[in-house]
């Protein structure tokens, strides 16, 4: 019998994992550099949370089933749903409440290239915090995640979500078709403005109010001139200027956090999760647009109330970890051996097998990777080994070098071979 | 409304988690200095592949499931399954493939104390070896971790399902038993001579077998001795003689790797798991034999060639993750922080936080852990915040402070306070 891993999923092999570890790695340091502290919640959760405040589209999405007792559980579709239910049953937890998790997640989606159905998020969250120093907070560590990776070329898109519910005032569209009507306009780049203005007609948006939404969605330039010219034309609309104040508050913290040059703001982001309520953002790689953006979020003060809790503010970003590393693999920018492995301690024949294994295990006290033949090959069959998995070193141990107390050491890339003591070997190693 | 985490899952809140972030990482580092590579699979898998090979009580703990497309699927009960599938897939794979795993797998079983539903394995298997010298391999990085995180009286329990199925034919009890005779003597430890005598004769095993079992199962004694006396006891019957010298065999190698004083030979080990087929393990911390194995392990020749790949040999070993911090825990082995977050930049007033902001961000590009007040609070609040959170400095940034280049650095804990230049501050935190 062969079996495949489920549609949607994928097996990491060690060349992979190397480099998804190498990302993790970047954006665990750089989120703990920035305060935040790891909270890690179950995989599975209550049908009845997941389903509660994440949308339709999201719900139909989501891996649904049952326990032996008839639970109705799900495997959570993102980070911060089970985060909001932990805050709501702990009122304790000190405010601001700073926390990251880098975890898989789950969504029934269509699979394309960039898009699984088992993939992972690193999400940084701030509860308790109704101000936008929790935006530029969390915008500021995300900037220094990706810059860290290596990306020069990004911009952080900005909207907010009560500017487009004044826009839906502004253009006379009843609230409750914001949802829909957010979906249509979060499509502009992908399916320009006619495509768009299908789907508005599809959802029964006439001509003028159409024309009206295209007012705002158009507008272009930098941010103080953007900020401006939507400021005059969603004059007197409460929700919309309070949107905006937020948006230009984001945008003079950046500056002082020092990440101002990759703002921009687009009122056609709209971010497909119901729960937003104030400022929503993504991050996008300009030379890879179409993939998609690779870190999105926002704010969400009303989750944690409407999962019982205490009325409390938060926002939060989630970076895509699968996307992160296919762009950097597309782009070459990963610069990372095949195998964690530095060495591999070669004997010449059965009779010093002990002392090879002895010297490996030395080597391993040390903090250095090490291999040992566990299979009884001759020599030739220990240097195609280290060859084929990519082990840069290899330590050669023989009867003589063990009298003489020198080892051969070959660089398996440079072709270059020394004799040196152990403890050399050991610094050149380590170095 | 309120919710719960799911029945037998577990939120990991701050102080927790760095706890097991500790344990996890220690093990990592081990895992990679003795050559293994990370290997990563799907959390779900093939329903079929799940239940191929893992016995009836494994079988009913699942947590299956349809996908949208009627697809079973199941959440993995451990580690290795996924593995073997790969490794069927993937003959291409240079032997021995040396992997490691440290994940989450799931097991709807009865909830105690040490017994969860989500839990995380540690694993390192060695595939492509029919040597000992696996074995030997798996044990000594096991031991390492366990060393490494403080454990000192601890004990590494062998036997061979070799030697099991050996000693079923002395007892003349027929082979389709196995599994069950196998279940009830590995709960000696547990239920008594006598618990497991009733055991076996509910399941149709009369008292000269029973008699005959207990024979193997009662030796006692040192390593050597024990070996000693079980050939003799099994003389002539094949599988037990080879799995005799098997464990002869990684006796001798334990004394080469340095581990020979951990090990005890137990002919009642004789594990859950359907798949094994040559040496098991486990090992038991002494002070903590309640709890249960904190590691295990074996042999399972036969479980890739079952997925559909060639036939290929291979072991390796789990550790609990869960079972490790709470013996940890319970036994105060853990001396670490509340938080990573190392100082918190406090403003004495509106006029400087713009300052404050600046230096956390000059802290970060060092890589110090640092958080800084959003929320408008007071100087006191701030230090209140920084007392409740744990957070062990405090650099405190005033009108005067700025003037003058020289910052309070306070020691919470110590209660005492310098004043110190940024670099000076920088160095003190770094060091």
């Amino acid at each position: 019998m062969k079996f495949k891993s489920p549609k949607g999923t994928k097996d990491y092999l060690p060349e992979e994992m190397i480099k998804r570890q190498f990302v993790l790695e970047v954006i665990r340091e750089k989120f703990e550099d920035y305060g935040f502290d790891c909270l890690e919640t179950p995989i599975i959760e209550d049908w009845n949370l997941l389903a509660a405040k994440c949308g339709e589209e999201i719900k139909q999405q989501i891996f649904k089933f049952e326990d032996k007792a008839g639970r109705e559980l799900g495997l959570r579709f993102d980070l911060t749903v089970g985060m909001a239910r932990v805050v709501a049953n702990n009122p304790q937890l000190p405010k601001p409440f700073k926390r990251y998790c880098i975890a898989p997640v789950w969504r029934y989606e269509d699979v394309t290239k960039g898009r699984k159905r088992e993939f992972w998020q690193a999400d940084i969250d701030i509860v308790g915090v109704k101000g936008m120093e929790a935006e530029a907070e969390c915008l500021a560590c995300a900037v220094d995640c990706i810059k860290s990776l290596g990306f020069k070329d990004f911009q952080i898109v900005l909207n907010n979500r009560k500017v487009l519910d004044g826009l839906l005032k502004l253009a006379e569209i009843p609230l409750e078709k914001n949802l829909e009507v957010f979906r249509a306009i979060d499509k502009l780049a992908k399916i320009g403005k006619d495509g768009v203005k299908k789907e508005l007609e599809r959802i029964g948006i006439n001509e003028e109010q159409i024309k009206k939404l295209f007012k705002l969605l158009e507008i272009k330039g930098d941010v103080e001139e953007v900020l401006e010219r939507a400021k005059k034309l969603l004059k007197g609309i409460e929700s919309a200027e309070e949107g905006l104040k937020e948006l230009e508050k984001i945008f003079e913290l950046s500056r002082i956090y020092g990440f101002s040059n990759y703002v921009v703001i687009s009122f056609s982001l709209a971010r497909g999760l119901d729960y937003y309520t104030g400022p929503i953002f993504e991050i996008v790689v300009k030379t890879a647009e179409k993939i998609g953006s690779i870190a999105g979020g926002g704010r969400y003060d009303k989750l944690i109330e409407i999962f019982g809790g205490k009325q409390t503010p938060a926002t939060g970003i989630s970076l895509g970890i699968e996307r992160i590393v296919q762009i950097m693999e597309e782009e070459k920018m990963f610069k990372l051996p095949k195998t964690k492995v530095k060495v591999f301690v070669a004997n010449v024949n059965e009779k010093v097998k002990e002392e090879a294994i002895k010297i490996s295990q030395k080597l391993r006290e040390r903090g250095i990777a090490c291999q040992t033949d566990l299979m009884n090959r001759n020599l030739t069959k220990q240097l195609e080994y280290c060859d084929s998995v990519g082990i840069p070193f290899v330590l050669i141990v023989g009867e003589k070098e063990l009298r003489e107390k020198k080892f051969k050491i070959r660089d398996m890339e440079k072709k270059i071979e020394k004799r040196l003591m152990l403890e050399e070997i050991f610094k050149l190693l380590k170095g």
